[in-house]
């Protein structure tokens, strides 16, 4: 809710359990509020006083001074064509044209790259696809085109955006300018907003181009950003790019195409962007550059979380057996901070206490069905509640949620289950899950992934995620909000005050060994490296099954123990088993073993990911012995780590 | 008991509660039996088949296989004296004189330094005093001698040996020479062994010379040590010196003095060793010189702890409340290797579950009085326990050993109550207390350290560490050891079985703020660079000021609640709260932010560690701005943590 920007997801941020509410947030979502604004403490002031008067036991506002980024309103950012002369012959455009029914508002923030580097290159400009891993190699080494003091263009999408800046640091490009594709960001027949839900030709992406790998506000990785904390210089600060940054629509992108090499098929997108322009290449552009103009400005500014807690208890008139902590985190899109820092500030009573974690964010981004992501031990829990809960679907009076989604994105795998995908990063479940071990899920709608082919949604992070959009496309009768907020609403209702505590060891064990199948595949694509340096995959194997048999004794165990508590602390701390508190190699706060945000993709989970990492590329690696004894390092810990979470599942000494 | 050297304190190291059990230890210690030897095996056999009989309702052994270090039995290690022609004149003892009764025991290990670098340097022999770091400042500071590629000799005692060799190495020296300097090893007034129990002159003392911090096996830093555990190589392994190191008693000592510049008064000792020697300095060894012949072989071996243990139940018939587990750490000398790889085995179990450590290494050191290492949590437990013992000491009938303790070695600081002293580590404690955040403690009988000034107890180390020395000198009743015995069975006696958990938050608050008081002293002598670099420590005043509100409130509640499983988590857990999971700088393993092994001597225990180290000879540091930067940023962890752990102490939410 009290984000930077007004994502459509974001409206209903806060309304787990009571749907009603969402029509709030006509209001909320109204106004821009950037983190760190007045209006942005405003709202946070209005939802402490909601959550007073729905009757919470108590309710705090919880400040932090983390590093933010905001354009400078006095010199606009843009990127421009420069001729010989120093000229600018073409400039992009400063703002977003503002929807209807938002004229009035000022201090809408221009499209931005939060945290950008300031400064002004100018050179040639080479385009390199969606800027992923993949694309910087297939650049440089089937193209041998060199990045080096280039000004790089990428199209949005496929992966999180500060992937795409770091791979252009590491490349040696001095800029980076990202631009939304109509192939990305339009869906087929839909006209763009607001005649339809598509991305005008004039949105741009906005959204912050940190690589934090966890750290939360940049200057205090570690720590909470309390006012008397110790703070890193900026030069020091963690995950901040090096150069500037820039997001373009497509309406812009258009003019920055000035011939070249026409891109490899599988690059053209819709606009056909030519893949490297220069002097001489197309003689209206001979010795013309791109310069990019960046402004923007760091500062140590103070952000509000607000904390409601019903507390639990045994006691006469309803309560949860166990407390629920309601969060409305500031700062998530400046990269995740608000949450990260309020999970450092408690990590010590959170990794004793904390039963689970249910993410808010983002509740609808389609029109097709459910989509979770969650800790295996979540699963059961996800499938017995949507059991419960109607179909928004029209057409479908009667069916079940779990039916309706079931028969839309049914699981590939080995079971007849509808799909539950592993959790990623880009939200605020990050610091809970992947660095503190704590159970966690999300849920929301989304769109049919097999035919809808574009990006997130079209509008994603432009001034046209309204309140309307959703309103008039999206879920005109807000049923499917709803379905969301009751699978929300049911988690944390079963997690709070079920006897026994709703978490499936089972589960985690059968997700185990797909994932270790999976990474197993991954080495076994090299044979014979495998049997050169005697790696083998059998310790991890061997550990799974170990864990296997713990937990189904665990769960026989469960139906005659009566020791309740014992057996909920051994749940609790399930997922806190396969926390590594030395962390994954270069990634100290990510410390889940089992998952972690892909390193070349923040928004996607990755299993097993030492391992995986350790073996990404490995057969260009320049040290291969090196490498592969890391990949055996990477192994043994994944191995270790997995009998010591079985551990967990064995009775009480 | 299962160590590598028979120390005197080890023959009773499994005797916490029944004194009875210590006559059996004339047999434990009668034969060799270094970590990883047959011997040792057996040893850990039997002590199995003790436990079993004893009535323990589990043993089992647990292997690990861990680097360890041995004397080559084919080229045994020696120091020579070697004059031009490359003769040599002089070479040192290849073992101690065995003492008498123990003629037929064969496979005596000679005295070595544990996992010294081979080779064999020659060169000039440079005298460094006890090999401090201050010892190396005086010497290159303001005798202006530089060390490099010169063999250094200093004498034992004062700090740990692997800190003198860390120096060393430091300072550039190619080889190390460590002996025994009778004004360390010598009581006034005291025969060498067997006629008293003073050090021979043909006594040395043995150990290893590791730089671990804390990593236990050297090969596997932060993972069991299984077999399918991944291993660095030799040369990637912790703490390994890249250096010579040799052990010798002050007999061959006096050889290796040829003469050379005097020493400063307060570096000369009872030997008078001449702190540089080299070509010319006198004519006898004009062109001789210094070499070491070290031969050492270090090899992964297998070990075996012994872990047996009472459960814990509420049922008819006695048991505890809580569970006891018995350790019988294997390879103790070795770097702390059997404790620590089952402490990274069982750490997710031990952070959510134990209690407290009670270590029984060195029973007794002297003959005055009762020395207690804890951590503050236990302070009001050790002096309420001591209260119940006798005195062991003749004349003392009808007086309890805190009395008694009590008049011997009284507090000097504000209270009037027997001294107890800050953990360090040299013994197996540390990874429960240093890395885990367990409260812990050791007990055992000690010298009168204001009149006796010799370093830890003469014959520390040597061969003449025998059961004997015990019987004749240390302890003819055996009542010492009987207190000894009292006191830890005491601790874990009500440890275990009291319905609320002696841990006291109160007392952790009073010296939280000594400690607070003593780390502002040393960077208040700085006063000029306190104000230039905007150094205040008001931050962790505050936090400890807020720590003993929560403390007090939280022992006032205690009076009312009756909810006791939830308050004894809040007790355990107090000392988890005092970890950083992100280490001490440069030292990953070393977690406790209040308490850790000094870096300049591993046997002690520095307060404030993170402070102190920034603050450590920072009037000398090269860039002083970030050295003072580095000072603050400690404040500001010392501070959080601080609070942090005071919210462990706040009412369960």
């Amino acid at each position: 809710m009290v984000n930077v920007m007004n994502e459509i997801q974001h409206f209903n941020h806060v309304t787990p359990v009571d749907n009603c509410y969402c029509f709030l947030c006509r209001s909320f979502t109204r106004l821009p509020h950037l983190a760190g604004t007045e209006q942005n403490l405003k709202y946070a002031e209005q939802i402490m006083k909601e959550w007073q008067d729905f009757g919470l036991d108590s309710v705090e506002m919880v400040p932090y001074d983390v590093l933010l980024s905001y354009p400078n309103k006095s010199r606009p950012n843009y990127i421009s064509i420069v001729d010989a002369n120093g000229n600018e012959v073409f400039n992009t455009s400063l703002a977003e044209p503002v929807p209807e029914g938002y004229e009035d508002v000022s201090d809408i923030v221009p499209p931005y790259s939060a945290f950008s580097a300031r400064g002004q290159p100018k050179g040639d400009l080479v385009y390199v696809n969606y800027g992923r891993t993949e694309d910087f190699f297939q650049l440089q080494r089937q193209m041998e085109i060199d990045v080096t003091g280039k000004i790089v263009i990428v199209r949005y999408g496929k992966i999180f955006r500060g992937n795409k800046v770091k791979n252009a640091m590491l490349a040696g490009a001095k800029g980076i300018i990202m631009f939304s594709d109509p192939a990305d960001y339009c869906a087929d027949g839909v006209q763009p907003y607001p005649d339809g839900w598509n991305l005008p030709g004039g949105g741009a992406q906005r959204g912050n181009v940190l690589n934090l790998n966890g750290a939360g506000d940049p200057l205090t990785p570690g720590y909470p950003a309390k006012e008397y904390t110790y703070r890193y210089s900026f030069e020091d600060g963690v995950g901040l790019p090096s150069i500037p940054v820039h997001p373009i629509g497509y309406h812009d992108a258009i003019h920055l195409n000035m011939g070249g090499k026409t891109p490899p098929n599988n690059w053209k997108g819709a606009l056909n962007v030519s893949y490297r322009i220069g002097p001489g290449f197309i003689d209206d552009f001979k010795s013309h550059a791109v310069r990019m103009n960046i402004h923007t400005i760091n500062q140590v500014t103070r952000i509000y979380n607000v904390i409601g807690k019903i507390r639990g208890a045994l006691e006469p008139g309803w309560r949860p057996r166990r407390t629920i902590i309601f969060a409305s985190w500031d700062a998530e899109e400046f990269g995740l901070q608000g949450s990260t820092e309020w999970a450092e500030d408690n990590a010590k009573l959170l990794q004793d206490r904390a039963v689970a974690y249910i993410n808010a964010d983002s509740a609808i981004e389609g029109m097709y069905t459910l989509r979770v992501d969650c800790s295996p031990s979540l699963h059961t829990l996800v499938y017995n509640i949507t059991k419960q809960i109607a179909s928004p679907e029209e057409g479908e009076e009667g069916m079940s949620l779990y039916e309706s989604w079931h028969k839309r994105d049914n699981w590939t795998n080995d079971r007849d289950a509808p799909r539950i995908s592993k959790l990623g990063s880009g939200s605020d479940f990050e610091a809970y899950f992947i660095r503190l071990g704590i159970a966690a899920g999300r849920a929301r709608y989304t769109k049919n992934k097999k035919t809808e082919r574009y990006s997130s949604y079209p509008v994603y992070h432009s001034v046209y995620e309204t309140f309307e959009i959703v309103e008039k496309f999206y879920d005109p009768s807000f049923r499917r909000l709803q379905a969301v907020a009751q699978v929300r609403g049911g988690l944390i209702f079963s997690l709070a005050d079920s006897l026994l505590l709703p978490l499936d060891a089972n589960q985690y064990a059968d997700s185990l060994r797909k994932y270790a199948q999976s990474i197993a595949h991954v080495g076994q694509m090299h044979p014979e490296e495998m049997q050169m340096y005697q790696v083998s995959f059998d310790s991890l194997f061997s550990a799974v099954e170990n864990f296997t048999i713990a937990a189904r004794g665990f769960h026989e165990r469960l139906e005659t123990l009566n020791r309740v508590r014992l057996v909920n602390d051994q749940l609790m701390y399930l997922e806190r088993g396969f926390i590594d508190p030395l962390g994954l190699p270069g990634r100290p706060f990510y410390r889940h073993v089992i998952f972690a945000p892909s390193s070349h993709n923040k928004y996607a989970g990755e299993s097993f990911p030492g391992i995986y990492d350790a073996l990404f590329d490995i057969e260009n690696s320049v040290e291969p012995q090196r490498a592969w004894r890391e990949v055996k390092r990477q192994i043994s810990i994944a191995a270790f780590t997995v009998h010591s979470a079985a551990m967990t599942l064995t009775p009480p000494a």
